[in-house]
């Protein structure tokens, strides 16, 4: 595995691979076992793997936030390099981010509810991000974690918008023993915080249930789950939305498949998780 | 030469020609010496030549301006052929602006100014479709005439800022016998205003020997040259501007290269022209 430092030398090293079939996994760093089921299925489907680490700072509100998002990349190198990864591209944030950036990518209405509302600007940071990363690695294929779901409608949008030429996977949420969707934010809980924070996974694995036995009303559904989060003093709600998995619109009845979205606050932990319910099964 | 309908054939029929070099000039139809001179260019310096005619609605502020904008597809069939282009690419308004498209590519500062106050949202269409043509025909050389000059600043600034592969070229304004630089819409002039709009480039030519004769202050410049403009009472100016040749910012004095923007009405007719001024020389 080559660790490339610059975006000139990705794509050298790239251009002299142009016939073979390139996956990338963009990531943020701080790799967890969700990033790794990532890199396995790109190893399987394609001929030269790019995992990048880039903390994008647009995409922080606030900066401390970003300033102490996690960090450790021999820890990350390591982890890379036993899945077989060929290059990770590790390059400055004054590269990617130069301070006379004038250019933004910004997708309108998925963008604009939920996480967007919550974080204003942030899914502009995504997408104008993710453009450059594809443009620079110009991948075949680019592989996400479903559990932020609309960051991955987001960048499905503006990989369509924008006719990027290239595959999206969306791969299933990779989860602790007790249900908790692994993100790199989890380390900044404490073992209560953890604990209470395995209500958002028993909130949607309810929902999935309730709408098996037949179920559809979402009013009903969202007043059964708020009760269940609030039962747990250490969480606070930010929102429970039924929505259409495409356009993110609410929803009022489970027909066919819709995703759940649910956003807590565990301490100073923001979570998120998500689940797709469908009322034809 | 093929002309090429569809986004999806323009990216089957490239996808055979990747090893080789493409020029895309991105036009939109009608076309005049000032493409033809592009494409001659093209053809010399690439494998593959790509013109692309479209008539970007996201560009357009008023509906009425683009309703009446010129199209002649025969004519600019046969002119395309006659300069070896290998692909035409037509593409429908309804594939390339869908009614859902919701991702923009917005440039900051060098797009506030100027063109950009005088057109609210003119370059964000710019900037997006560029975008999509760039994404779609994958090109090596991208060719632009001068005489748009501001909008080769955001093409510029979005290429760089979103890492474009591609190199833009940014060919000289090619002119009618009288100076006036040729322009779709200048067919729109009546004969009498067609020689009123010759002050344009007289007043031009002023400045650069005004310049080489020693005149620095562009406060000066600009007296004169809006006495010249405003002689012609055919002539209505918007702006007369000396700016950093990169930034557009203005300037107060002509010291090594800027560039001098003018833009005016005439008739119904909106005309812009400009020139580089050096005063090192």
């Amino acid at each position: 595995m080559k660790t490339i430092l610059s975006i000139q030398s990705m794509q050298r090293v790239l251009s002299k691979q142009s016939s073979l079939k390139i996956g990338l996994v963009p990531t943020m760093g701080a790799l967890h076992e969700g990033h790794l089921s990532l890199m396995r299925v790109a190893k399987r489907e394609c001929d030269i793997v790019v995992v990048s680490i880039f903390v994008n700072p647009l995409q922080f509100g606030e900066s401390a936030d970003l300033k102490r998002y996690p960090r450790d990349l021999t820890a990350d190198r390591k982890m890379a390099q036993a899945e077989g990864v060929d290059f990770l591209f590790v390059p400055k944030a004054t590269e990617i981010v130069p301070q006379d950036l004038e250019t933004k990518v910004s997708v309108d209405k998925v963008a604009k509810r939920w996480e967007g509302a919550m974080r204003p600007g942030h899914f502009q940071g995504v997408a104008t991000i993710v453009a450059k990363l594809f443009l620079i690695v110009k991948p075949a294929v680019a592989y996400f974690g479903q559990k932020d779901y609309q960051q991955t409608v987001v960048v499905r949008k503006m990989t369509n918008d924008l006719n990027f030429n290239l595959k999206l996977r969306i791969l299933p949420t990779v989860r602790e023993s007790n249900g908790l969707a692994k993100s790199s934010r989890n380390q900044f809980l404490s073992e209560k915080e953890r604990a209470s924070s395995a209500v958002l996974y028993r909130a949607l694995q309810y929902a999935k249930q309730a709408v098996q036995k037949g179920e559809r009303e979402c009013a009903f559904l969202k007043k059964q789950i708020e009760s269940m989060l609030t039962s747990e003093s250490a969480v606070h709600l930010d929102y429970i939305a039924f929505c259409h998995k495409d356009t993110l619109e609410p929803v009022l009845q489970v027909t066919r498949k819709i995703v759940l979205l649910i956003a807590v606050r565990v301490g100073k932990v923001r979570l998120i998780d998500n689940i797709i319910l469908d009322g034809k099964c």
